[in-house]
């Protein structure tokens, strides 16, 4: 039996930036950290951003959240991110945030695409579908 | 047949902090538009966030959202904060971003109450349930 | 003896996304509370920021601030701006953040106006021109 | 007659969340750029964030910033950090956001600590001024 490959990971630390008065960071940036791990994943597989928002747009199209423990101020945290599963409208990943090997926080992110103009779903271009279906 | 009363409500504005470059208000921020109206919502009952986080701290222990239109530049949103649920270390509230009569995005948002040292978690004060009991 | 009209100002309150992990409003974050209180101040004279932002956009060319007091959670802030010089490509503001009577924060801020495309500088239009040299 | 050294700098890319609907990065997000070069700066030299924020706070006391050029959606930028005074009560520091060796923004920012507790100006530590005269 072969275990799953390892996910991909993007490291981050903590600025004040980040966190809020309880000394913890905010509950909605660890939404940008998740942000950066998608977007260096898809950038270590060629697809550059701004490229692709001349076109369409990747969107968040739903997302949940649980938040196990607080990072803190100067955490150095790794965020990692999975795809698990490429549909023709949608594409779903399994994200964590992690400090060693303590999870703080584990979300499913589903993304859509979007027309840059109108806002209204379009296919996932075939180029990321392909790449992305094979990291699955 | 009675209907169920309005949910709090509060009004905000989109400034260009809100939004990316996709022209739309960046996913994450939709929480902190969220953190807003139960924080005005928790206020206009007399409880102030101030003074609660002396000792404990009210915390998001998890969430889920779904995108349905973009808010964009400028938009005049309201953002709603339905109690549905007080327990004795979980409050449960139903939010939605709302354009006019337009959803842009609902969501289910979990609250605990941790400890302000530890971060553990802690009962709900009672003053804070009994008072969200009688909104729900 | 006249005294100078009261300049345009903003009520604000600080949320938790606003603060840091030093338990006050994090430095950068005044320069989102004092655009908010620019684009109201537009807003209030019927400058819709998403109408301009279609051939042109306003941007901040330069900026000075010096931090007083810091803001804390749960304060009632006000954001004031006074606009200060109206010249062909500058548009120059004083701004504060004020606590009540306490000045937390004092800045100026010079906006210019760029082409929407290619983000060269082009002339403040005109009807702007006109209605805030009337401000002065 | 040799040069002065090359000032610390450090790389980031622009995500998302730190562009707005004019396809640039927010002003206000230069600041928080600049803040991450300082923290990593401090901390290349054994000073943790978190243990200093213990008993008192290095915070902003003023700055200035111009703006040259926007910084755009998935740049990769590199933010300089150059200690250029070491006071009783103030640390200056000269930073440039670059692209390359495009400068896009250019700013002095001054430190000053204060008490944790009181918030009111306390001396900067003395193992802070020598690591960072030694940096001058």
């Amino acid at each position: 039996m072969t275990g799953s490959p390892k996910p991909f990971s993007w490291p981050l630390r903590v600025y004040y930036q980040h966190t809020d008065a309880g000394g913890v960071v905010f509950h909605a940036n660890y939404f940008s950290f998740m942000e950066c791990s998608r977007t260096e994943l898809l950038q270590s597989h060629g697809f550059d951003l701004r490229e692709l928002a001349r076109r369409d747009r990747v969107v968040v199209h739903s997302a949940q959240i649980a938040y196990h423990k607080p990072a803190l101020l100067n955490d150095l945290l790794t965020v990692t991110a999975q795809v698990m599963r490429v549909g023709r409208v949608r594409l779903e990943f399994d994200q964590e945030v992690m400090r060693g090997e303590e999870v703080l926080a584990s979300a499913q992110v589903s993304l859509a695409c979007v027309s840059a103009q109108s806002y209204r779903p379009v296919a996932v271009p075939e180029a990321i579908r392909k790449k992305l279906e094979g990291l699955r």
